[in-house]
């Protein structure tokens, strides 16, 4: 029995994943930026809102499907765009992609993916969505977006919240860095994972595909360099709309976390927003992204589908968004550690206990439906 | 002397049974659902509420009794139903029921009991109420509904908090399943409790008699998946009020926590709540009780009887929760440690303990009857 | 050097006591009742108020001193009631009187005393007050305020806060329990603090003389179970009226919580109450007293006389009651602690340590005299 | 490679410092005052304050200049007042003044300074303040005054939250006391950081040189007690109004914490303040200086700079203060603990780390220039 058969949440999934990764691996998957105050904060303002169950209600027939952009998806999550997923599993984008298709939900691609477009169109039947980062070169950006609509992508997020990198000092430490160079404790590091050096072996490591081919490179430290030379800091609400205008499809800006920009997102023709901290990894001190969920719900009265992600772990997680008015979840982290504790089967294990929790927390939250869940469900203080 | 003989409070019961009971058995009866937010919350809850003591009041005569239903018992104490106490120690539930029969308290019998109801009714010579589940087979709700009454129960206390069962990540992670298969893990576990081995040796294993005789079944792991099979996720207000209509006493709905459902209850013609997060066991992340009492309180301005569970473990918790309104409190757990660190004596001793509790804490409060207790008693932030 | 030459606070002062005295005699002084939810509280809410220090402010010239009941003492300080000081140091009682009267501080002698009144009213040239518990004999009490009016006793503290005593647990679990008993757990306790021992050894048992005498008993059990038979929880304002009447000095109510008592004390010409949860030794649960300050402040409007105790360590603290409104600060422990730790001299010096804190405070605070402490110097939230 | 390069965020630096340092050097300059109630407040205060991320928003070119005294400073950070740099590293304040001229910013130099007016204004070439504190002696005082402004110094701050020190118990436990006396746990200590050692050896014990120069002292513990004997607890805003009308250029108060005093500040004729708890180091329970900043802000409406430090770690600490109003925010230790670690260049490095955490800290906040951060990218509960 593999030892991703034996996770039942997906705190399960993420210490399997910290004795499969070397410590440098993982920390760079887990950690967050400066302190980790926004990481550690994140846990603790889902833990303040409190569900009120609203036994007795009728729950024997549960739904737990939702509608994004005109498409029906089987539950409320979405797998995040996150980057080189290969340092956590071989051709880890293709995996998450096929897993997320099983499950009937979205898979973001990222704009920094170890993997081609081509690549993860193809994988599994399910919905593609792409993540984009705006460059300084507009062009480049241009080109992605219309590719992305060539090969049916059906969703654009833009991310927009970072400018420029967050300060990673688990990254620093573990000289995590790009360019990448090999110490005696970086070797050691790996030695001590060898099932994990064995698939890198097999499979080449993990180059930022992509970026690759957008900018011309091989060598993978220089697009890593690039990428962090060429994201545009500029981003405002103009280069928005002129990205926007080029895509046919739905377009939602990934990253806000301040509800004063919602109608300006309105304005520009945006159809969502992802309100995040990118997980704690970027503005250290940021509040949490469900702290501000109401101001965003409240200010867009109904005119922005409100995704949201940042430290969701849980199905009860997820509910708490979506009682606050959230209309689906992203997360990042929980299935890069199941990718880690095994592959496609393990992240289909992982999005299993998901639904799982989800569908205990509606039912014992009685609501039949998600559509169901409202703010009566939660205390928030 | 038996080590049982002491413990001064209910933590002290706690930790015995811990050092009795194999781990499994133990974490069966100690956990909570998921991440135990709300096994924690409880506890916190509780001691987020401050007492004001009122000295000086003359409190030479103190009583300690309260009319519930129009039945008078000696302390605003109640042993609520759990399913399967054999597990804890031999007949558990005629144990439960003899001490809180001498008690003058009443004892709720659990429909996942591991005793027949006659066997129940007439275990000792206290009052005994009868906690039901409502089954998809509404014939065998009504047929328990039927005998309770020709056994005399008092009080019927509809449990309506698990539509489906809660996940206990403890449960999972101990193998502690149903079928039940042992692992070498377990055998180790159970070797290492020879007394508690010694008592199920001799007495057989628990199995639930109820459900048993109810749905014709021999086999215990047949019988614990009926139950999670029949158990009926469709309970509404109307089922309720058919149940309610074919009994002749007291009617109780187990399991709420929103106010928002008082009206409902009220016109089903339900007599008595018991506002509960089932101590933490299924709905994680819940709000505690203790928190939700007094917008119940207000909901139902005197047309209720106020029960409480979920998380008290000393009589100044209870008196906390009566100050705040409620009329009498059910304890799960506590009962359960003190059957498991030595049977009917130990039970009849943590009764004791919190009778004891109960009194000092009115004494010092300045409350010389329970009834005496008011919102000024308390300052809850 | 002595050790307690070594203490610069109040915790050192404790750490001393704690490695000097058996550890059941250790726990009796430093306990509280119950869980201890109390106990921790006391300090916790002492460290959510927080100082708003006012510079620059002129503080060249520092006056500590205040009136109390028309008497002027060096300092917000009073030693208050604990019974039984014997048992920290030979003549307890004689020793706290004596470094109180030399700091020019009152001292509160109990009811519990282990010296008689005659030899506290001699001891040192401080000014005396009288802790009286109420008894059931009504003579009794009456015989005992007449002798403190007789010997000089200035002022009369009745405490209302122990109709009955509160569950210690660490006495019942240390077995520090009335009629003691020798154990070999016990007896390893005192022996491995030999110069308590020989202390003990030297003067003799401590004896609760005071009440010996009222009650003509000889034997320490029989005396510590008289208290306890014979403390009368049916104090209300009438007996403390008709106790009030009997005595010509300013009369105090030790032990109130609860704000809306104030009418009550101010009609039965009460010139003072000591807000107090008796160092969170008798209702575990209960409110801090600097959080129900305020409200007692609000309620007086001036006419009683504010004294409060509880969870005081610091200068600190002490300044944050009396910026509340408090007109001085009472300590048990503490005091306790430095008597522990080397008798008189070691007293001297705590009280000494705090006096310098008070100073330091006060003059950091920018308050050039005690009553220049208003709430403008604190935020509570 | 020197430790200190791979110092990545002031935290290091002070774990550098902790291993180069004696004990109870480290003490000295790490503690606070009393129980370090303030100490601990200050960064759980800062804490409490969460980031509102403000993307998307134009952040291509940033500016962190910030204009003070009409003066333009390449960042908002000052480093503060502290005496007796040498004790660190040799010449400590020389290190830190020429640090900090080639950063842009401002130095700040202590009355305690154990270097010369003369050699701290010749000290690299950036622009250096002067910290007075006032003396019972006034003509001493208006000495410095005259001398700073001679020197070209280009503010003043006087310090008027230590009328008297604070209790420092590290520093007593550790006998880091004035006059200074050798014991072998203290010979252990230094024995255990040879490189302070020789460092200390090489140069000569610190002194405080400005003080011993203005009393004619040459024994380094008859200045420290010359200092404490010889501070003005009398300060008063006539003091300061006479002071002020003797210096030319900006006058600054640094040290308060009371929003009611910022009229007589202003009529004062004083240009800013610093709102400072000392670094939890004077007053201990005195509420953090960012949770009084905004009321600060509210009653100064403009007419002051505001300065305030205290805890101040991060870049994202920085910009919290300069959301809520500061102009500038000074720091203590951070700077210390660098030159602990390496001397100068280790300084210049946590300048540029700081430097650095600003600039990302605005640039994912979304504000171009330090003047457009404001209240709303804060929520502060
Ligand atoms: C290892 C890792 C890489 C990430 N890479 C990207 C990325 O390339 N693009 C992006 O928009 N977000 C990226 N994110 C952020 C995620 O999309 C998401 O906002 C975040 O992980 C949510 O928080 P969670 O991990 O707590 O679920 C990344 C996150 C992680 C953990
Ligand atoms: C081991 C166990 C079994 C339980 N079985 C039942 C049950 O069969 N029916 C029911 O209504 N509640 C059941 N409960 C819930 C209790 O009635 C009660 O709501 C809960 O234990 C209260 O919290 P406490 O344990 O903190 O007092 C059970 C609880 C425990 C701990
Ligand atoms: C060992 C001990 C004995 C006490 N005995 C008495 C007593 O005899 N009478 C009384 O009124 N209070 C008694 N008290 C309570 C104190 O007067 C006071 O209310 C309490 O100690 C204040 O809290 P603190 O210890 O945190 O300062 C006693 C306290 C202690 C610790
Ligand atoms: C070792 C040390 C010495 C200090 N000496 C002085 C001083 O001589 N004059 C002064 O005004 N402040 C002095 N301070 C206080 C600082 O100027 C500043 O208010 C405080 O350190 C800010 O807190 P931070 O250390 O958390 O940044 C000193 C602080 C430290 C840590």
């Amino acid at each position: 029995m593999a030892r991703y058969e034996k996770a039942h949440c997906i705190e399960d999934f993420r210490r399997i994943a910290q004795s499969s990764l070397p410590k440098m691996v993982f920390d760079f998957i887990d950690g967050g930026s400066g302190m980790e105050a926004t990481l550690r904060e994140n846990r603790a303002a889902l833990d303040r809102v409190k569900l009120v169950a609203s036994a007795p209600v009728n729950v024997a027939t549960r739904d737990q499907s939702v509608t994004l952009f005109g498409q029906t998806y089987a539950m409320p999550l979405i797998i995040g765009p996150t980057g080189l997923v290969s340092v956590a599993w071989p051709q880890g984008e293709l995996v998450l992609a096929r897993a997320a298709g099983k499950a009937g939900i979205p898979y973001v691609m990222s704009t920094a993916a170890s993997a081609t477009m081509e690549d993860v169109a193809r994988a599994g039947d399910g919905r593609k969505w792409f993540q984009l980062y705006a460059f300084r070169d507009r062009e480049i950006s241009k080109a992605m977006v219309r590719k992305a609509a060539s090969l049916d992508f059906e969703v654009i997020e833009i991310a927009v919240d970072n400018p420029i990198p967050g300060t990673r000092l688990r990254d620093s430490r573990n000289g995590f860095s790009i360019p990448f160079k090999w110490t005696p404790g970086k070797l050691w590091n790996v030695a001590t994972r060898p099932g994990w050096l064995w698939r890198m072996m097999r499979n080449g490591a993990p180059k930022m595909e992509l970026l690759s081919e957008a900018f011309g490179l091989q060598e993978a430290p220089t697009i890593a360099a690039v990428l962090q030379k060429q994201l545009d800091p500029g981003v405002d609400w103009d280069y928005i709309r002129e990205l926007r205008d080029l895509w046919p499809r739905a377009f939602v800006v990934k990253g806000m976390l301040d509800p004063s920009h919602v109608e300006a997102a309105v304005a520009s023709g945006v159809d969502g927003v992802v309100i995040s901290n990118h997980g704690g990894r970027q503005l250290d001190g940021a509040a949490s992204s469900i702290e501000m969920l109401p101001e965003f719900v409240a200010a867009a009265a109904g005119r922005l589908t409100m995704l949201i992600d940042s430290g969701f772990r849980t199905g009860t997680d997820i509910v708490k968004a979506l009682a606050l008015g959230a209309h689906s979840v992203q997360v990042g982290r929980p299935t890069l550690f199941a990718a880690a504790s095994g592959g496609q089967p393990a992240v289909e294990r992982a999005l299993a206990v998901l639904r799982n929790e989800i569908d205990i927390a509606q039912a014992l939250l009685g609501a039949a439906a998600i559509s169901d869940l409202n703010p009566s469900h939660v205390r928030f203080r």
